[in-house]
């Protein structure tokens, strides 16, 4: 049976009901780790569920910040410095990840709270989380402030890419799903995925096709 | 073995190739059908999997729209009467989903061309996807030019949502996997999902706790 909510249930709603509801709603979602350091060398580390993608040319990645929570930090260090890494959960590694949205003190480093440890490379000043199999090198390009409701949209560029060689396809297509990565849905619930299939671009009086996997060799 | 791609090597790939990749590099995402009219009656269809949540007081939902492509007509349909739905994609329907993307001529209804039904509820002007088990009816409230790459934020809020009352758990989050909807990664690969676990809310000196799902009876 269908249950309908309009607007004025939606408010009416006690504000963390309403929250897991809204949040659900959206759909599936990208997780990620985006670790970042302060001038002084203090690192950080914190969940996102908040990424979409703005473009392949050039290669922009944006995310929504909430400044009045554990985001803050995050926000801080990427206005100082410039710089932060956008690091995939994986099976492995998401209660760690999901630790990191508690409210450590600014002088405690999520890495090591959670146990998820920083590396560094190409030279690039932000830490990427080791444990994670896809991660990106992002340089700070743009803040944009969304007056609705406080949020701020933080575009970024891609300045480098980390993954698996055995994960990259013949036609540059990353498997996610052979990487380990996985989605979440509403602000708890995290899920593995099993490809349904690759479907071939769209053409209008053509027949859907499947895209065979072909990894490179 | 670990790969590595830099911004360099990335403005080298080939067009195609660079897109598969960024699109991918993303993480998984959130994929649904966006219902518009125009106001001559006409409809459209298109699918999405740059949809983002917003926040939850008020609800508000963004995605982003690239202008130079067939998610022109949803935009402009949008400008022109400010309704739109969102209607996650699941097993059932994610083929027709897809050819959507098709560039369909703006007299033809994707609804048609596909075979999914428009569906109208609570005097909404937009349609609905029928065979979508969770829909969403929202009311345009801005737009936000990114002039870094021409595309567009869309911000709505959420009007209506509707879906199975069978997916409602007790503390409102929706089970997504129980109403089959799915997500996609990349430009054309679909999965559905499997849920590792719901995590409890994290804080300092806590150990996290797996969530027992319980759905409204």
């Amino acid at each position: 049976m269908e249950t309908h909510l309009s607007y004025n249930d939606l408010i009416a709603m006690e504000k963390r009901l309403r929250g897991n509801l809204i949040n659900s709603a959206g759909g599936f979602k990208s997780v990620c780790l985006i670790g970042t350091i302060d001038k002084a060398g203090q690192t950080n580390l914190a969940i996102f569920s908040s990424i979409v993608h703005l473009g392949a040319s050039p290669p922009l990645i944006a995310f929504i910040v909430r400044p009045d929570s554990v985001e803050r930090n995050t926000l801080d260090n990427i206005l100082e410095t410039g710089y932060y890494t956008i690091n995939h959960l994986n099976e492995s590694i998401y209660v760690k990840g999901h630790q990191t949205s508690a409210r450590y003190p600014k002088e405690i480093s999520e890495f090591d709270a959670v146990s998820l440890t920083t590396v560094y490379k190409d030279e690039f000043l932000a830490p990427y989380v080791k444990e994670s199999n896809i991660q990106l090198g992002i340089k700070f390009k743009e803040r944009t402030d969304l007056t609705i409701n406080g949020t701020i949209l933080i575009i970024g560029q891609i300045e480098h890419i980390y993954f698996p060689k055995e994960c990259l396809c013949e036609d540059s297509f990353l498997d996610l799903e052979k990487a380990n990565s996985i989605t979440c849905s509403g602000l708890d619930s995290y899920h593995k995925t099993m490809r349904l299939e690759r479907l071939s671009y769209a053409k209008v009086n053509k027949e859907i096709e499947i895209i065979k996997i072909k990894y490179i060799e």
